[in-house]
């Protein structure tokens, strides 16, 4: 393996209960590969910039720390929101990164995250190709949104699904239990910016011993205040416990925000920018006022995706192995792609996986499909459940010390 | 045990992830003592007021519904919030529920619930003392508050602690992920009203590999606004993850809970009435304001009640075996009593059981003794954490179906 030197791992982007996994794929496949040292980028790119470099090895020499890491939610690396200038506005960055790879001998720089992180892997990339540097760019993909094109699903989603359709079962629960003599009604939300995927994993609560959720609002269908108001008035007549499902990226027809509806004074941050969540709190006084209904608000917040403790072990694996893919990948050659999964067979479910020229994935988004809502627009169908439902299947179970998950923490992470 | 005819079990209060396994507890032990009949009430008194009754023998005469029922969170039974009214005012109310009682053959009923549903019992055993009355009335602690007294703890904080520790320790390694150029100042609310047992738990996430929360802001120490803001950016001139735990019943020296200083508009229900939690929205906010510091809120809400997935198996053993000892104690004559927890030893912790007349328990709150809180009121200290630990020990594996943990459900729930 002499041929690439050794490698460098970055992540960036929300963090994900799968991410670690990935990376664990990347160091055991490159190990395996015979690769020397293998390196991680502190705080992704922006980090690397400073140099701020981990030597992965003196974590992941013993086997449990590679269990560990898979069990970890977040960013092990810890992430950055940095945007990639474009050469011909500040070529010195490419240089600079360019040269610290020459520096550490690095033959590959793998990247795990999102729309903009694989915007960086395409950007490095093609800056290699012009420039005739030896480096490869490999992106392996994470977003609890699930919205890259392209691939069947992003590794990280079916985590979330699964404890967005726990969780949702258990407030559930928690609702039915009161109710008797005036409706409750509990409005729940997640997080998806422009995706209802979050948000529609709420459906798969449903089942022999759970009715689902009353309605999802998903920011692929236009959300309209009377006609929302008018449901849940429908609803509340006919049931003690009602259950709303709210992405927090749902939004009307003029492209507001639920949230945005609030006034001013709530949800206005310090620097004067609409804060990205508030759609249930804003509904829930909403539907105080307007109904003079009982209302409770759950907001599930970061804890959606930091929830590692409840991860699907489908997702584990498949992260794992997409992980693995782009690292032998690169070992043969490729630079400039992405990790695909593919649907290679229904009941049984089977993932494939494939690499994919990263020009086309970068900065587009993926929708939950129109055909897959119901007509009304306020739920999925079963089309959405025979997709999201193999993604959730598993558990990995926590390795408990003291009672409590235990994690492995990158030392660097606090003193940088 | 013909003497002693039928029995009833009812829930009532805020649901808990182990009120089930009391419930659980006391039908095994039922059915060991002979028991014919098991029936439960329907939301609790409030129900059986209107004579709605379940046969619990339907659902578990078979064994795995019994599994089933230790892994259901929330009030199987369904809950209510009901205030006995005195003999004196009402009399009706308990020549109705003795007659219900007579009508059904039941010789004791179990009330499974936290304060007031003590209260309940209470009332209804000094009934039937003074009108001559053979029925028995026996109390089942259950409430994550943990602020029933003389018992050391009671069933179902173990398992909140668990979901708080484990919920705040996930979102301290989400925070921590970002922040390298910019402290982010995450504000956690828990449950708790007035005593802080739940927002103290979040101290048991520090070990080896988390740091713990940075403080935690408890009711049973005055908050002061300006120390806050103080310590917040204290804190976040010296580290990029800042956690702070904040308990909804926190409250000012003059009384207002920390909720209640949001302005009116946004935390005013349809009835005028301010709400129960928004603590950490509105302190969010401020610390925005205030220092322009990032912040996010994360309000952990019912789920940290509901979530069963992740309850203490020590908890839920233990509120099994309280509900054991219930019934055995009615069978042995007991009467007017409540279930408590005797702290036998300490490494390894051994935990007994006695009744214990309820006259001294109901309308009593306990709290956290000062002395186990630092001395700058920002924590807990290793007093806490030695009583707290054991409690979060061990897990009860859900039941999976379809990728989530299966519950049962009482049909008349939905029907009532």
């Amino acid at each position: 393996m002499g041929k690439m030197g050794n490698i460098i791992i970055g992540q960036s982007g929300g963090p994900t209960a799968a991410i670690n996994a990935s990376i664990a794929g990347v160091y055991a496949k490159a190990k395996e590969l015979g690769v020397e040292h293998v390196y991680g980028m502190v705080h992704g790119i922006e980090g690397f910039l400073e140099e701020k470099l981990c030597d992965m090895d003196s974590y992941f020499s013993d086997a449990i720390n590679l269990e560990l890491l898979k069990r970890t939610p977040s960013a092990f690396l810890g992430s950055c929101r940095y945007k990639m200038p474009k050469p011909q506005d500040n070529e010195e960055v490419y240089e600079k990164i360019f040269t610290l790879l020459d520096k550490y001998n690095i033959g590959c720089m793998f990247y795990a995250g999102g729309n903009d992180s694989m915007d960086t892997v395409k950007m490095l990339a093609d800056y290699a190709a012009e420039h005739g540097k030896k480096q490869r760019f490999m992106g392996v993909p994470k977003t609890i949104d699930n919205d890259l094109p392209i691939t069947d699903h992003c590794p990280g989603y079916g985590s979330v699904a699964k404890f967005i359709a726990t969780s949702v079962k258990e407030v559930m629960r928690d609702n039915e239990s009161f109710g008797a003599k005036k409706p409750i009604v509990c409005i729940v939300e997640t997080m998806g910016r422009n995706a209802g995927w979050i948000a529609a994993a709420a459906a798969l609560a449903k089942g022999e011993d759970c009715q689902g959720p009353d309605a999802i609002y998903l920011p692929e269908v236009d959300f309209e205040v009377d006609a929302f108001l008018a449901k849940v008035k429908e609803l509340a007549s006919k049931k003690s416990s009602v259950i709303i499902v709210v992405s927090e990226g749902a939004k009307l027809a003029d492209g507001r925000y639920i949230c945005e509806l609030a006034s001013d004074d709530a949800w206005v941050d310090a620097f004067g920018h609409k804060t990205t969540s508030g759609a249930a709190a804003y509904l829930c006084q909403l539907v105080g006022k307007e109904t003079g209904l009982k209302t409770r608000c759950v907001e599930i917040s970061v804890l959606q995706r930091a929830g590692s403790h409840m991860a699907s072990l489908t997702d584990i694996n498949e992260a794992f192995a997409a992980g693995s893919m782009a690292m032998q990948a690169a070992f043969d050659g490729h630079t400039g792609e992405m990790v695909i999964f593919t649907r290679d067979g229904e009941n049984p479910y089977e993932c494939g996986m494939q690499t994919y020229d990263i020009h086309e994935i970068a900065n587009v988004e993926k929708k939950i499909p129109r055909d897959w809502i119901t007509e009304d627009g306020l739920n999925v169908n079963e089309k959405f459940i025979q997709y999201a439902r193999p993604l959730i299947m598993g558990e990995l179970t926590p390795i408990y010390v003291d009672g409590l998950p235990r994690h492995i923490v990158m030392k660097e992470l606090y003193e940088s």
